[in-house]
């Protein structure tokens, strides 16, 4: 069973407002829901068939979580999704504390204002393959408990620690403990260029790049030579990618 | 003006059945029109505001194409965007001849069963950037034509070749000229693989890989290795992204 109430409070989570207001997110789908149950996520109540109860009841039992069965017609009505699979949960934003510049890794991200959802979700997925557990985020960068961002990190977002800062003032006080790296069109050859750790890597937003402000204080521009007479940038995801690729190949 | 039947035929266009028997596509936007006016493809017509032909007409005049002047509102009609930007072109899809081995350069891709618009579209505009001038893709890869690869391609879809082919005859009639690199999650650390040029790189289907049978007759595997304990894999057109890197890094 799911009450109008409910229904409400579900639907109102697919808004940053209500997320923000409730510290709370919406994860869907069998395979989310596994990935949320093994993290550390404090989960607060889930929504599922009798089906999805059947094979996790013993999980959902053992850690005391609050469980509701609905039908699948509930399930359509609760979902957000074009096919809807089985299972909806609720669980809390976790609250980030900032680990000490020498236990964040030997990389970091930086993202600079990425707006679409997908990039950004692809972003968190890529810097979990690669063992980046930290990024920062420009506070207009999307929400990374975005429905969209979340299913597009295909589970990376309970393994990655994202922080939402004040890039600038962010920057300018790990300059003395981060060799900070800005990805820009006319930067230095990546695969030439010398590389220091830790290291941070910079990337901009989807069509204007890094800004101003931010370029201004950035010791050092990186970027991926073109071989092309045509392109004029990589996709965001693409180039986070392979500037990932490049660093860590570089600290082996 | 635009006529009911020069509407539905533009509608039409959005399927891959009615693209295949008119051997024709559309691409919408001011920056997609003017990528394909510098283009080699034939544009058979153009529906666009006069505020776009008046900055337009020599280039549209001098290479005698046929132009229909429309409203906002018919751009509205006429469009497949949710926000229209004053230009429709209408262009043949071009008859692609298959250069000799020799001739193909000297990195090129093969895509097996790529199923997602935005990722074919991606991988299309990164092998751009890199200087990768043909693609072979498994007959039930996405449609290069389809409006949202174009979109996701950034132009690139008018400087690359992208050649649909029964793959595994391809890769057997191949072998001998090309060093085949099947990309697969178990495969030898592309960081330190022995890498030999001319290269085809294999990039497989989103959740299941390069097929079976493909992976059977390629005589090499690499992988991206992870450095994870959780992502089970990386987005398609990021993995895509970083073994071109890596290839294009080991070549010069």
């Amino acid at each position: 069973m799911i009450s109008k109430n409910q229904l409400k409070h579900l639907h109102s989570l697919r808004l940053k407002k209500f997320r923000d207001l409730n510290q709370a997110f919406v994860v869907e789908g069998i395979k989310m829901a596994d990935e949320i149950l093994e993290s550390n996520f404090r989960i607060i109540e889930i929504f599922g068939t009798a089906g999805w109860f059947s094979s996790h009841q013993d999980l959902v039992n053992s850690r005391g979580i609050l469980f509701h069965e609905i039908t699948d017609a509930e399930l359509t009505r609760a979902s957000g999704l074009t096919s809807p699979n089985e299972v909806i949960v609720i669980a809390s934003i976790p609250e980030l504390t900032l680990p000490e510049p020498g236990l964040m890794g030997k990389i970091i991200l930086i993202l600079d204002r990425i707006q679409d959802p997908g990039n950004l979700g692809t972003i968190v997925r890529t810097a979990d393959w690669f063992g980046i557990r930290h990024i920062f985020a420009s506070e207009d960068t999307a929400d990374l408990f975005n429905p969209k961002v979340i299913q597009a990190t295909m589970g990376s977002v309970f393994r990655i620690s994202l922080h939402y800062r004040d890039l600038s003032s962010f920057i300018r006080e790990s300059l003395g403990s981060l060799n900070i790296y800005g990805a820009t069109a006319g930067g230095e050859n990546i695969y030439t260029a010398e590389i220091s750790f830790p290291a941070a890597v910079i990337i901009g937003n989807e069509s204007q790049g890094i800004s101003e402000e931010i370029l201004s204080i950035v010791p050092r521009k990186i970027g991926i030579p073109s071989f092309s007479g045509g392109a004029e940038s990589l996709n965001a995801s693409v180039a986070a990618g392979i500037l990932c690729s490049e660093f860590i190949r570089r600290m082996n």
